[in-house]
């Protein structure tokens, strides 16, 4: 069943450093990761692609604060012969040999935090507490988790003994010349379309120390050109996929305008 | 199933600006869309119009702050035979191509916003976590919340990591003339008579200065319309309808009940 | 079964104004109705004298805040041949046109609000979000409320886009007259022993003035004076239906009980 | 079965004033009750009289801030044949004609206060929401409550609009010629002793301006009594029943001692 | 069943007063008692103690603030031919004359405090609320409650209508004299090494003025003592059973170390 | 089935003091233990390696805020033939001899560390409430629990009552030339890299005073000495497994590579 989560076709991806060699190497060492950055910098993108190189199946999880270790790890259902057992998301990449992505972690609630210790150790084994039965892990199995330390930091953060079990990457945009190659290919418009949108999305992105929560990311700029590339003209489409949706702020809507409009062709 | 939400008939819509074309231009890239504005402004109507015209069902889902996951996506029920999965509306839609519709979707729980994400990226997939099913989307399935930043931002917003999955639409009260047309068409009544009803909600909208929450919506003018049409006079027909629901401070009753009488015929 | 709500004799209710008639022209026009006043003013017999006269049945749910949508509208039951599903009383006043009274709706939790969003638009349906029913309301159907102007608006209200979707009718005491004229009907007094009860009541309402949480509803005197007609003393018999329960605080005592000695024949 | 709660033998209770002709008045007017006082005042003593005087037998429930409207009016069950429906004490007490005694009521969650409302107006019936049954009010049943407005009341107070449903009788300890009497005959002291007793219980009172919750009850004297009786000293059977329990402030504890040490023979 | 909780070897106790005296006189009036005292100094064991003497079972129960009532009084359990009654400890030892121990009672819940009520006063019978029956206490049966007013009190007490049901004996350390024959009683070491791990317990109570939480119980130095006889040194021993898991704040340290290094032979 | 938990080869484990000899000492005489130290220093490598020299199963419940009571001792579940008891981890570690080991006791819920008590005095047993039975403990069963005093006490800490019943061992990072060789062998590194990594680890350490929440542990130290032999250069290893992991403070970041910078060869 597994194998619905391989990725079949190579993710389009275009690297920033040394992040693939890197990535490879911890997942050689089975050392569980956490990728850091802004929302939609290209976290999952990248994971996808290292999934795809490796050959392992990506299984993905949302977290979020009413997340309970059974969502994780499975639990008993009323079946017509008793209960029977259903292994969670996290158990069949445990058996099985997947990457597990733990997306936006520090969302989760304690008791999902906690159920991953052990596997994120010497043990690399899951106790499932409400079975009796322990699952080791697979040879392949990794855990990796994502966050994003701009802003969810302040509020909430991992334990340190849950930190201190992984290594870490850090993620931030791409070079403007290396983000309008993304755009232009994802959203199939010209370079100076793309290099236009590349410039709104730094606009933004500079207005962060103005009040705004958090700058465009490279996925708005795409659904710009998309709309770009389906007709609607450059301001409009600017406007509804990244004006609109980042602010209601006046000042802060009235200077993503001025951005917009400077970029006009 | 879904055809019960098929819309069969053209919903009354006056078009403000360019509204239509864009959405058409966002469903068609398939990228999901906000409808931000005041209560009773028309988001509603207009989904219903472009549902209609775009004739996919429309699904509809009133969040608030107790809905959980399980409300949207679905849950296990025991049955005859042992337990049984049953989708929710969510689901539905997703595995038949309608387009959902998340009313006022920041009152909604973490765990039901989560839910869409892999919705609303290039997976367009919806994993059923407790039953262990992927669900892909039908390739006419479209997500759409709305949400009234007016007084609603002030204490809940969006997570950036959710927000920046959406394109967006801005919405306001028509300008009079239009809301007139409007409130005379859906109540039945004279020109001259929503003339006066329309003023009556540009007096209340003018409070909000003074302290009132929010003015009268459009669909409130329309209210008071029908009761006028049934035969009830002007000033108790606006009282019942927007004034007395509207608040009850004595000093904005007061305001209120003037800028009433101002427009008795 | 909605027939056990159907009120077979004329409730006793005198009316204080036109609220008969801009009642039943909102029923006319199936505009969902708030009714507000303060406790025990006769809104709730209002109501019933209303679904006398327009021959509804009357279901009557009183809000609470530990209320949840399923108390409304239904849940599963297990049952011999597996779960079936059971009607809340919502859902069989929306099911067989009844009028459906929310008495204190400011108490009940959010999910509850929100569940009657459908049906006091104009789709006037109900989906039964856990059985995947769609419930399209009968056309008797209406939805009433209450709530409490007076101390309760203080801590909670109504949110703006559930407010907006009903017509509303304020209720205050009956004039002395006619609080009179009640009293002795319910109670089974004489006009000048109905007088000096409505002469307690009236005194108990300006002590809200000094920190009384609210005066003696006209049922607290017809209480009073179901006790006199019994055989008790007039002193003490306002003592235990209206001074005792009213207040624990020495002096609001002392005051009530000097406006009671002030009415001893 | 209700007749287990049937009260065969007269319960000790020496009358204050006019209590019992006024509570035997409100009951014939089914008019609810609330018992007020302080904690071992006789409330409840006075209620199983006043039921054995009545011949109704007396179902008594202790609210608790944990207790939910299911707790009182019944639930569902599963059994062989499927989910079977089981009354609570309220609903029983309804069906069959007891009293029903909530008691320290202001403890209750308001979904329990609530449940009661259809009980205590001139509906007099139980809406059974879960089970879809309407359970008339047997004609003799009648709803009692207590609270204690000493301490309770400054947290907790009922809503107003379950207080002025009810008539209420206000409670506090007996005098002492009153009080040495019903410890003498309740704890097989002689006369002298009683006294003595007393005057212990009057000087734990008078402590409650020095910082002390509350004073000792006649409950407590008479606790101590039936120690003495037993063959333990005045003074450790006053500390083991009166001050020890009442505080673990020096101060007070040693004000407790003077006053047991001033009244040893 | 009841018979594996009797206490069949005398346990060790020394008394200190005449708390046995007062203890059996409680019991013979069936007066209901709280224990009062510190953490470890002793008064579990003086019920252990009373309880063999008295020949009655001891049901212990470790009061915490997740505990409800059914888990003291009983639950439904699903079984082959339908739904079960199981009856829980209290219920158990109320039905079968034991000795029911609420250990640290104002951990518990408020419905646990309340589900004692029927048991403590005239009435004594135990009302199962959920299955319908109303036990009636084994004439044997003693509730007998403990707290520690030391640090508990200031964050939580009993409820004065709780509190005056019962009666009270307060515990504190034994004399240095008792508390070491009861050291070397229990631990096996000779009398100076007893006299002087009780001087060292002496100094950690000291501590409590210095910021300590709490002072060693009995319980600690025992601990030291049986290291001490297994052949761990006097130092060690006593950092291990002692300092160490009494603070860890480096002052207190410190003079623990100090305490305990001015001890050793 | 808890021989899955015996451990079968020699955990290496290089001793500081004479840990060893007194948690021995404390296992022979069955006195449960606190390990208390900072995150990664050894404590659970410690624990496993004294089970495996006394022979007993090791099993090991990571602690959090939303574990509770019968996640521990076990629950009922429904199976074909009604509901059937199934064992937690404590429950079988105290039914067949196991070291039972509670990883970050502290963030347990109250209902939790309560469960315990009876295990932990000279009763040693286990009460299931919810089944009924009494499990005394194997002969060999020892509880062992960890906390971090370091910044976990500053929110949370054991009852006093619960404390007291614990010996306890404190432990920290090992001294640098014994951590070297710990890195090493673990790492398959050489010595120079092992000493330059254990640099690394103690500027982190220093850095707790500039504000960084805890330091690097021996664990984070030996994943970079992994990467290391895997090929990686000295600083990205580092920077991947100690440095961006530990922080998103950019001054403690710079700081980091500071130490890191300082020691590449």
């Amino acid at each position: 069943m597994l194998t619905d989560y391989l990725i079949r076709t190579e993710p389009y991806y275009r690297p920033v450093g040394d992040e693939a060699a890197l990535f490879a190497a911890a997942y050689a060492a089975r050392l569980p990761m956490i990728l850091k950055g802004p929302t939609g910098c290209g976290k999952t993108r990248f994971l996808e692609h290292m999934s795809w190189r490796l050959r392992r199946p990506l299984v993905t999880i949302a977290c979020h604060e009413d997340m309970s270790a059974p969502d994780l790890v499975g639990r008993w259902l009323l079946d017509a012969g008793g209960t029977v057992w259903h292994d969670g998301p996290l158990t069949r990449a445990v058996r099985f040999g997947a990457i597990c992505y733990l997306d936006e972690v520090v969302e989760a609630r304690s008791d999902t935090l906690v159920a991953i210790h052990p596997l994120t150790d010497a043990r690399r084994m899951l106790p499932l507490e409400r079975s009796g039965e322990v699952v080791p892990a697979h040879p392949d199995f990794l855990l990796v988790v994502s966050y994003n330390p701009g802003y969810q930091a302040l509020q909430k953060d991992l334990k340190e003994s849950t930190k201190q079990r992984f290594g870490a990457l850090a993620f931030t945009y791409p070079a403007p010349d290396l983000e309008a190659e993304i755009v232009a290919h994802e959203a199939g418009v010209d370079a100076s379309c793309a290099t236009r949108l590349v410039q709104v999305g730094a606009a933004s992105r500079a207005l962060v120390a103005e009040g705004l929560t958090e700058g465009a990311s490279t996925r708005m700029l795409i659904h710009a050109g998309r709309l770009i590339a389906g007709g609607i003209g450059f301001a409009p489409a600017c406007a509804l996929a990244v004006a609109t949706p980042l602010t209601d702020d006046p000042a802060l809507r009235d200077a993503l305008a001025a951005a917009i409009a400077a970029q006009v062709p």
